[in-house]
């Protein structure tokens, strides 16, 4: 029997997103969480990042459950991909569960898939593994820190965690069961390195209850807030707030009115009798009686406050001295339409409360202060950051060696390479194959470096397209080069020379001329435009010839 | 004799960007700045962005001057443009002067062109304007205020500005010409709104200097450094430092090694005889006598620090240990180019300082406390906010209205909009046609909404070519859309439906054919892909037919 303990990133590190680690021991397989990550700007027409996982169904009959810490899509996102590929019981709290089922419904999924409930502090054994879901805070509710005890030892993975001490609708994070890991003995610690850059506490969401109720009871007008429609203890602030203040609520957006209504029946959400209105109810009542809760905090292209803010939604326009609360800040990448939402609406009219220092929003991730307790707290013998970009590993390292792990004992590791652990030795063994699935529309993984490449170059210049037929050129198609109306000239002139060659060459090879031709466009063109359309020749000939 | 001015903004309102401003009075005009803006992520393949200046040149005779305020892009991009339409004077600091001259030399435009050099506190009549250059601070040389008196009152136009107390290598801002014109009774400010939501104070030259000296003292190893070329202070700064650490100096980064060579005989940076040496020379040194100059501070794909860290530089690589500075922070927008740059340095060994928190960069704009004294030094009647997007206006127009400007008099106007002033009133005349002139390669404004959006459908989803002749499907051409070596049964299956199209359709209308083979296509290939792709058909015949 194998002393030891293989960990196997196939996402989540060195980048944000497609969360996924293997643990196996003797030949068996754990999966923990299975996420989606969202495409990067070069990423042109890709909808969702999936990890490759060939290494999985090579080793289908070794996998024994996936185990998911929370609902956020970047650890349930690829789930419904995953159990197409290979059928196994997927595991986690009764929120996640939901939201998992969810998804599967609407892929026709759920007949076949085992959805197994782990209830917090409940051992659940798992072959070899005995597993012990660990509550802990997080901008969703049901989030879990998962320990995995083997006979080689323990791991605790902390999923995606705070520390909130002064928790909205939400228990304190189960600080026991975390000591009792350090006091027992873990091998390892796999911790959440997300905001290792950022020095000090998060802020508590009582901090954010209170600075919401102060605006709801300045507000004069109408209010319009924006949140993630999964922050169910925000949405339950913001209730609470409309309350309050003797409003009423209406919710506008597809994800805010469907999580709002599956969290009511499960119970999580509180929504006083008859304070829920719909859009139409909610435009008979005077200004300062109307909260609208809506999606739209990251300037997503067809969220609510983003149409609203482009006077595009077909309910709410902004009235002179509606306030806009952005209860979310910008995630990396997203400033710029987060800041064009803005300054839209302010020029509407609307009075505009965003920014970090009104905080209006706490992050569900541990700054360094709390990093450094968890580390404190469970004592492992090796330490390895997950969830992170690599300067958030980088810096999650540097916590670890200042409160005393050894430097040795540390690995900011890639996705695919495969960490072996025991009490005596740590090291490297044989990596696994991963890598980036990019899914577009329907099909998944066509779309690689080969495709996007081929978009990227439209996207600068468009292409065109010679017709030739008899050795005349027949016409001259093209989209995104230039603006046709304006340059009948130049596609003349371009005619003109395409059409000398065709005379001076009377090549049989098709393929020779179809290069001598794009060569001559292309040299023309960049004379007159300095611009590179992808340029297509197509010729054709009677058939009789 | 009409004793009103107008001021009409034709760029830099609700942008941060292009920035150019008319001032008229009794039909003469003075253009104050002329800059370019930079292409926002939807503007496929376009390099820059020009204001529209149609007003201009049909208003050619009107134009007495072009006044410069410093010469940054953004108030001098889109001067070479502009002299091409129209030939007239142009003012400037000597050091303004000088970098519109490399850029005139670059286009071949030195010849017509009228410099004049502006010098502060030297008074400039042009007609009926008389011009004072008033000297401020900013993170680049020779930025100055324009005040301009005319019978019918004064108007200050700030230009980019901060109040530096403890400037490096400028002098101060000449406080005693702005309070003078407080005393002597301004007529409306222009005033600078980029950091317009800052609380406080810009931090002082003098602070980075510090922090970058500390970090100097204290790194062992080779030492690089990324800032903007044209922030002649924090280039002297690193000069220093590298002199004081007894370290040698190399420069990459075609910007930087220009601007410091014209610096340099400027008389702008002094260099110690033998501290700067070039990239052959410095790799023979130690570790602890290397620091390396370079662009890519806001992770700019072709500049050096980005193609250091995408490991694509001929003549730099990262060793374990480097110390990397980033001397700027990410200018909104770009702030995931900056992030990806930096994993890639943590990964390659390097230790990357970057972050607003270790206050390794300043900026060259006023915050509140700034632009509140710049209001109170000037007292004017009425204020007008620009240089910002309408989030910065807003904002800036909040700080007016708290140090006593009463709401009527303070102007949040949209470009191309005309506004009359004098002492007894203030009202918006006729507006002025403008707006935003693309320039992809060497043509310009043609690019617009209707190729842009051709280029936004074949970056998400390339395109697909039917080529049918005699009735036959020959050949289907693809780009962008599937990975074609993955999808011939596709293909296949496409072309069938469109065989099967023409033998059921013996349409003698081309259009009509076109049109039917293109409908049967999309539905097809949205069922198999639920994918998008532009699709072109080009049919041929014989000619016998």
């Amino acid at each position: 029997m194998a002393e030891e303990i293989s960990i196997i990133p196939l996402g989540g590190r060195e980048e944000i997103g497609k969360n996924m680690i293997l643990i196996e021991y003797n030949k068996e397989i754990l999966i923990l969480d299975c996420g989606i990550a969202f495409p990067t700007p070069n990423m042109l027409g890709v909808d969702l990042v999936l990890p490759k996982v060939d290494y999985l169904v090579k080793n289908h009959d070794k996998i024994k459950g996936l185990l998911v810490s929370h609902a956020h899509e970047d650890h349930i996102g690829g789930i419904p991909f995953l159990l197409s590929e290979i059928n196994i019981p997927v595991y986690g709290t009764k929120f996640t569960l939901g939201m998992i089922k969810k998804k599967l419904a609407a892929k026709s999924l759920s007949a076949k898939t085992q959805l197994r409930e782990a209830n917090p502090r409940e051992k659940i054994k798992i072959g070899p593994f005995e597993i012990n879901y660990i509550r802990v805070n997080h901008s969703i509710p049901g989030a879990a820190a998962i320990s995995i005890k083997t006979p080689a030892g323990t791991i605790l993975y902390t999923g995606d965690f705070k520390f909130d001490q002064t928790p909205i609708n939400q228990e304190l994070t189960d600080y026991y069961s975390l000591a009792a890991l350090g006091e027992e003995g873990l091998l390892a610690l796999l911790s959440d390195s997300t905001n290792a850059e950022r020095e000090g506490f998060s802020t508590s969401e009582k901090t954010v209850a209170k600075n919401i109720n102060k605006l709801f009871k300045k507000a004069k007008g109408r209010i319009i807030i924006a949140t993630f429609s999964s922050h169910l203890d925000r949405l339950q602030q913001i209730i609470d707030a409309t309350a309050r203040t003797n409003r009423k609520l209406a919710i506008s957006g597809r994800s805010m009115r469907e999580n709002t209504s599956l969290a009511q029946k499960l119970g999580y959400l509180d929504i006083p009798e008859g304070l829920l209105i719909n859009l139409n109810e909610i435009k008979k009542l005077p200004n300062h009686r109307v909260v609208f809760m809506m999606t739209g905090s990251q300037g997503e292209t067809m969220a609510s406050l983003t149409r609203i803010a482009r006077g595009e939604h077909r309910q709410i326009a902004i009235h002179q001295g509606d306030m806009v609360l952005f209860s979310a800040t910008p995630i990396p990448g997203n400033e710029l339409a987060v800041s064009t939402t803005i300054d839209q609406l302010f020029a509407k009219g609307a009075l505009v409360k965003y920014g970090s220092d009104l905080n209006l929003h706490a992050s569900g991730h541990a700054s360094k202060e709390e990093l450094k307790m968890m580390l404190n707290l469970t004592k492992p013998q090796y330490f390895i950051p997950v969830h992170g970009e690599y300067r958030h590993l980088y810096h999650h390292a540097l916590l670890a060696k200042r409160v005393g792990i050894p430097k040795d004992n540390i690995f900011v590791a890639k996705n695919g390479s495969r960490l072996n652990l025991s009490a005596n030795k740590a090291y490297f063994g044989s990596p696994v194959k991963t890598g980036k699935l990019l899914i577009d529309g329907s099909k998944v993984g066509d779309v690689g470096p080969t495709v996007l490449k081929e978009r990227q170059r439209l996207a600068q210049n468009g292409f065109l397209l010679i017709i030739i037929n008899n050795n005349k050129v027949l016409d001259i198609i093209s989209q995104g080069f230039v603006y046709l109306k304006k340059s009948e000239k130049l596609i003349k002139e371009l005619k003109e020379t395409i059409q000398q060659t065709l005379n001076k060459s009377p090549a049989k090879n098709k393929t020779i001329l179809q290069n001598k031709i794009k060569e001559k466009s292309q040299e023309f063109l960049y004379n007159k435009t300095k611009r590179n359309p992808k340029i297509i020749t197509v010729i054709t000939k009677n058939k009789k010839e």
